[in-house]
């Protein structure tokens, strides 16, 4: 793993050994946390539902296994601050240099938050919000010490995608993953899928923590940390249109020849339809092959594509298209924003053959 | 109106008068037609449904009427060929030269499409097609004389916002807007609404009618009218995120100081968060205030901006974000192709200062 920092541990695979698998291990999934991982144990670990339900549910690990159906659902995970480097070529944002390795994809195995929230009764009435709380402890210059909070709109909270999480890859959630439980919102940043669950709240507005009010939204390409007003920021709840070259790596010396460019590609909710690959910056494009499980439709998809690169300098680009054809952005400069989130211009990664 | 062909009759109203009304009155729609515009009687018309059904239909307009409840629904209708005008700035391509009035926005009433597939027994297993045919007329080279027909999925064409409409705005619908049963789908390329409707196939492939398998496809931009593949094309349904400035109109002579700009943006199923204004070509931005009917999801959004224009030449553009966070790209180059198809760069207008 590529560490950004070590407490709190933020830390990225390598994009070769990403694009290894369409199914991430726990080892090489990227791991953000904003506060030191907490050791808990699934034995005694609670789980409480509140506010707009009519039976408030307090639940161990044990009690939401036995009590509802277990599903699984193949999800991509990704953080707002995915290829935030290319922003910060432009100019400097805060936050740490993710490379395209802020993004997995795994099995997630748990129950489904609606039924929890239907065995609590909850309203599902347009204009709630279902707050999460959970156990890791931030500690901020200017707002002391909380824990961990977001909420998402009730309409996603109910759809059957959203889990709440034990397991990964048939496995118990490694501790960095979020032992003992989880969410898992596919579709969503990352910042809405909280690990160390600890308290569901259906509440008529969004959650109060500062992770939803003052961190986590796209402000414009004007402001500053100085300047910021939160209020005319967007909270970031899904995700845009991105694709990465995995293969090869940045400044990769190569033959010149026959070479094998290899990536990821991912449109949420919507499908990738077409990847395009250029060897001259984005002069010219030809079509990448795709790979996606059509039974998966929150994984990513792979592609595939083999160009003749002539000896010299190239600088290899990808861009997706989604269903709805729309693509990506050309340049980083279009989307800069000085937390740097959402970096989803094309991929661009400079080698040079021999 | 902006007249493009008179027969077929393609015309576009003034962006002022476009921009003019949230509701679009008929008279100042955008009318795209292949062929002659047909000679209908409502008290004739007749409707059928047919294909992978239980029991098929032939419905008079007074049946449907009578036999399945009235809906409205706002929503957008807009050309694929939208914008072109843009494209072909960057190099010729078949087709009108629309500028941005191919669109616009109407209350449309009828009946359910879902309601009338139910009716008839139509499976909704996923992977089916609903085909539509209609009785314009279209006369092409290489492909003699046929008649209109296209295609949506099963999942749309089950939604609940899909009509088989027979008003809009209140009004009969204009012989030019498919007096008297047209297919409404919002959210997708014009061409997937047919007018003139005449019957409804379920199958369980696309249409395979010419505008379905040779036409409305994004290809990629290596493509020429002499080297097209159409099964490496993207079949047009769902529209990508788009914006325009309608005042002032290019190539403005104005006062210099306070002006303000007016246009749309629209997203489709997604929903329009931010429109962004430059006066200086994208360099610096502003964001403007956007008006949107919540009740109206299929609805566009207005977008207002008042600026400080100093004396001189200046080019003004504009860019919306979409609530997963996608934009808009900066040049038209960045999605060329052959057709121009789904123009949708920034929009920039020229205007003087004096």
């Amino acid at each position: 793993m590529i560490i950004h920092t070590k407490e709190p541990f933020n830390a990225e695979p390598s994009l070769a050994r990403l694009r290894a698998s369409s199914i991430t291990a726990q080892p090489d999934f990227y791991v953000r946390s904003h506060g030191k991982i907490p050791q808990l144990d699934e034995k005694t670990h609670r789980l409480h539902v509140a506010g707009e339900v009519r039976t408030p549910l307090d639940l161990s690990i044990t009690e939401l296994r036995d009590r509802f159906t277990l599903s699984t659902v193949t999800a991509v995970m990704q953080c707002a601050g995915n290829r935030r480097l290319d922003m910060q070529a432009v100019k400097p944002t805060s936050g740490d240099p993710w490379a395209p390795g802020a993004i997995g994809n795994a099995e997630w195995t748990g129950v489904s938050l609606a039924d929890v929230l239907q065995a609590a009764g909850a309203s599902a009435e347009p204009g709630l919000h279902v707050a999460f709380e959970a156990c890791d402890e931030i500690e901020m210059p200017d707002e002391g010490r909380f824990n961990y909070g977001v909420s998402i709109p009730i309409g996603k909270a109910m759809s059957p995608e959203v889990l709440l999480a034990f397991e990964m890859n048939g496995e118990a959630l490694a501790r960095e993953h979020g032992y003992p439980l989880r969410v898992v919102v596919p579709g969503f940043a990352g910042v809405r899928s909280p690990k160390w669950l600890t308290a569901i709240i259906v509440q008529d507005r969004p959650s109060d923590n500062h992770m939803q009010q003052r961190d986590y939204k796209l402000v414009p390409a004007e402001m500053t940390a100085n300047t910021v007003n939160w209020d005319q920021g967007i909270t970031i709840y899904d995700m845009p249109l991105n694709s990465a070259i995995c293969e090869p790596a940045a400044r990769a010396e190569m033959k010149a020849g026959l070479a094998t460019l290899r990536g990821y590609a991912i449109a949420t909710a919507r499908e990738v339809v077409r990847v395009d690959v250029s060897i001259d910056g984005g002069r010219n494009w030809r079509q990448a092959e795709l790979e996606h499980d059509a039974e998966a439709p929150w994984s990513w998809s792979f592609w595939t594509a083999t160009v003749d690169l002539p000896k010299g300098e190239h600088e290899l680009a990808v861009r997706a298209w989604d269903s709805a054809g729309q693509t990506q952005p050309a340049q980083p400069d279009d989307t800069w924003n000085f937390k740097g989130y959402l970096s989803a211009a094309w991929h661009r990664v400079h080698v040079s053959a021999t």
